[in-house]
């Protein structure tokens, strides 16, 4: 084994780990978006905004994180 | 043991774990989507189309992992 | 023991983490949709529909991940 | 040891976790449509339909992994 | 210390994790079953039913896992 | 060390593991039990015997568990 | 290091695990039991009757896997 | 090391798990006991007897786990 | 290292385990007393009793466990 | 192997750790975001400002840690 | 390495798990005697005194720990 | 493998650790801080500040610790 | 590696560790302060002083437990 | 690798743990600070004092802990 071996199991756990966080993360402020969507069906279309604002935020962080993960994923000896 | 097996191994528990956070994140949208469905059919319509963005969101990053596992899953020593 | 060991290895534990994630993500939504359906039974049909899209998200990408982990275990030398 | 080593590990850890999984998401929504049941009884039939089809998607995903861990448990060397 | 070990090994730690998921999931739904009796004792016979028959979707699963586990633990060399 | 080291582990692991599920289920199931009595005192033996076919369904998984243990701890190399 | 060392390893281990799920189960149903007295001292003789009976299924399952580390922690070589 | 060596591992952390159980259930019931005391002062006395039968019932088992510790721990060679 | 080591790393592990059990188990007991005698200040005397006869099953049985780590921190070789 | 190899396990292991945090963390504060604009339209614009700073803070701190982990997977031995 | 090591490690993770717990524990009560003074002011010696009662019991434990954990870090070979 | 390949590993998982704490705890105050804005818009001006002291104090004990994984990050052998 | 190396990673851990407790503890009691403060501002001063009573409690076990890690981390061979 | 190693890892963890420990305390006493200010605004000069005392509290444990590790960190062979 090569230090490659390391690369590729970190990145196999390093973006699992990712969307464990990124899911939930949308998945909770998604979930608020709809319960106050239901209570206010005027609102929703500034409620919406600001769900796509945050989960963009998210979304951001997220990518970075699983482009590490492919550099590690693709590393040459 | 070359550095392939531990690529095989983490493209197994990424997997696994990006479909644990992927589950639980649309699981727990929807859940509220179909919530605030029973209180106000009326907004039904409006609420699943939130609910369609919101897990394309995650399913997009989700994709995004699970093709870096079989990146690892397919590699060639 | 060679590569393949931890590829069999990764199949096992994947596809369990797998149906933890999506199980209780399956479960937490229909919960939700039956409860929604014993406070509104008129909305029953429209929340049934709404339930087999979010459930249909899970599945695909569940399968998806499946998917890999038959690949792995099915891997020859 | 031989790779059969820890496909046998994996079969048996792959099959509790699925179980874990399959048996939590069961219950909790069964729990649900008990619940459900209870405040609304006229709405019994229908609530019982929706459950018995969320069960079977739980129950489907579960055995197609389950196969996965049969396959592991019997393979030959 | 041949294969037959991680097989003896699985087999235990295989089973005690099915009992996990199945014990906690069977006293989830049978809570929620005896909740409901309780709220509306009118009602019970078809709860019972409907608990029996998620009960048994649970077991069956579990005793399809405990199969897996036998089959490890009585495994000849 | 010999295989049957781990069928030893195995056995004592599995019999903890398969307590901790059953017990917790059954302490679940009996705390609603005792609920319910407690609100309608005359639903007392209805629920009663629920409780107990719900900790049978519970208890037979769980003794069958801990044959495959008892299995695993008598064995002989 | 014999076969032995697991086997001693497991007994404890295994009756720390079981005491931790019968002491749980137990304090659950127990304490469910004092809060229903509490709210009606006129069946408190009727629900400590079903206490004990519920308290007994977990205990025996208990000491069936306490025999099981009894019987790992006594064996000889 | 000898056998001896995991025999004390066991005995202490054996120990160690039994208390972490026995003392958060009779803590989970002595806080549901004080608390039904505190609605109800005159079944005092009742409450606090169900109390000691539920507490000596953990109590038993406790003993019993912790005296297969005692057993590991002073094994002789 | 000889088998003491092992009785040494037992020892502190058991105590540091028995310690988070009691801790949490008297302190969940004690928060519930407070909270029962500032609802009932005139039950106060009655609740304290109860809250030391609880507090010393636990205490009595962390002091039993921590003699077992006691015993194995002093072992000679 | 290397230094490197434990240099590229930590780079993506930081980074899924660290997307867990930053997720959530969004997650929760935008999740109130939203249930607060739900609850008062009209202060809506002020509550996203108070989002967007906060969600700053924790964006600043995951980039650092980040940039840590870029600076590991980066590493020339 | 030599048997003080695991002697050392025992020490301090004995010393972290208690103050786990101890702080834990001494934590929730003292939480639950200041909402109690803020709910009666007029109780609030009372409730300090039981306090300080109950703290002094999980101390004490706590303490006989750390000297267990002091015992093994200061152990000559 | 020299000493920096552990001080590499303590980087990054000390990183990731640390981004968890800190975005929690921020993630948790500023929900609250939003959700009292939503409450009081009035004083809203007020509690911002007060959210950006205390989300200070996390900062700042996060950047110390996160100096400590650039220090470990980028020693020389 | 020398004893040394264990007694320093027990230093560290066991730091961490002290303080994820300490730091839990202090904040849950400060959080119910602050809420019954909040609650009734004429009890704030009786409040504070037993808030910082409970947390001197707390802060003593954690320097005492600190001082085992100064102890264990400045040890020399 | 020399006992430095494992002293570097430790400095790392050891930072990583105290401020999940520091950061979830702070954020969680001023999430209440938020909350009770929120309720009362009159008493917010009074309630931000307590939180600074607590939070100080916390502050100066956790940097006695960095302390420990920055000690580790920068320990010469």
């Amino acid at each position: 084994m090569t230090n490659l071996a390391l690369a590729f199991l970190a990145a196999g756990l390093g973006a699992g780990l990712s969307i464990i966080g990124a899911a939930l993360g949308i998945g909770k402020l998604a979930a608020a978006a709809m319960d106050a969507t239901g209570r206010q069906p005027a609102a929703g279309g500034d409620i919406r905004t600001t769900m796509i604002i945050a989960a963009a935020l998210i979304e951001g962080a997220t990518l970075f994180a699983l482009v590490v993960c492919i550099l590690l994923a693709t590393k040459a000896a």
